[in-house]
């Protein structure tokens, strides 16, 4: 059992990378998530308070849980993985995994942040993918995918996403096995790291 | 026959890594070299006018033999490669490579520069080191290996090798395949590349 990590800023390709690694790993079982499943959930929160809490932050997850997770799914045991709802911010319906998986990934922004996890690791990647574009692809995403208005967008990318970014996440890269460009198309790098898990998983 | 181009700042760590991957493709005719061979004979000049060169230029570097070479290698040609001594500035004797390679290992600061190159290669690296380290690397190889003083590196670096590196390396980066950090070992690295090269060479 291997773990991947897939660490980068937001927006940057980390799960188009996450699933193009998957689909050619088609003999081995592999089970993908995010750190994402582990914010807390904010269910005791008024909105206003919701307001105040820094999702950008690496403490706005649970990441006691998440490591102690990743070492059961390591360990073979079964696990039941949380999911969480970006709207409403509560932990929903999660799923139990089962214990045959060769390799796990794990993919998000802190996914190279944590240095329990990232001990653990047998391969760790960094998306590097430039920030104007980060944005770009952010917008689109947070108003067409998760209701947000423009302006709530740049408020939150100027006022947490940037600067955290900046603190926890850019220098995460130097944790990296390989830093990857996520402008263009992943080709190559998906036949290297495909060579790597063949060589790792015999 | 396959190129592959391994580029990044001085000092970033491009000989260590293009000798380790050679090292790995032991079954394989690997011929490596730099385009540090290509820099133009300045024999004809004064030490006066060859104090006003700017060597961290790609204009210093004879590419358009550079590239015809490269390209009669993958044709399979035997070809002549020349040599360069940086201290007096002059071609000296080079050396034929014969035509039974199945991997060139082209390296050097420009390696991923000249757009002709870069479409003739089945895989970029860009060797990716903090500049602090990179200078202070540079200071030691340069006073010890190639007799300049310490003033002399300094004014070089300030004047020529950080300005050029701005304008005409770190933009290579985009045309990498991966990005190698260089600031700690390349196990995994290797192993992915070669798993790489293992795919291309069938």
């Amino acid at each position: 059992m291997h773990l991947i990590l897939i660490g980068g800023g937001t927006s940057s390709g980390k799960t188009t990378i996450a699933k193009q690694i998957t689909s050619q790993l088609n003999n081995q079982n592999v089970y993908t998530f995010s750190h994402d499943n582990y914010y807390y959930d904010l269910a005791n929160l008024s909105p206003k308070e919701i307001k105040k809490i820094n999702f950008d932050h690496p403490d706005a997850i649970d990441s006691s849980r998440l490591i102690s997770d990743v070492k059961d799914i390591l360990n073979k045991q079964e696990i039941y993985i949380p999911d969480y709802d970006f709207i409403s911010h509560r932990r929903i319906q999660g799923e139990f995994i089962h214990n045959r998986y060769d390799v796990i990934i794990l993919e998000g922004i802190f996914a190279l942040y944590f240095p329990e996890l990232v001990k653990l690791a047998s391969l760790k990647v960094f998306v590097d993918t430039d920030a104007d574009l980060r944005l770009a692809r952010r917008i689109d995403r947070d108003i067409n995918e998760r209701g947000f208005t423009i302006n709530e967008v740049l408020t939150q990318y100027i006022e947490t996403v940037k600067p955290m970014h900046d603190i926890f996440i850019e220098g995460t890269k130097k944790q990296a096995d390989i830093i990857i460009p996520g402008e263009k198309k992943f080709d190559r790098v998906l036949i290297m790291i495909n060579g790597y898990l063949k060589e790792l998983l015999g």
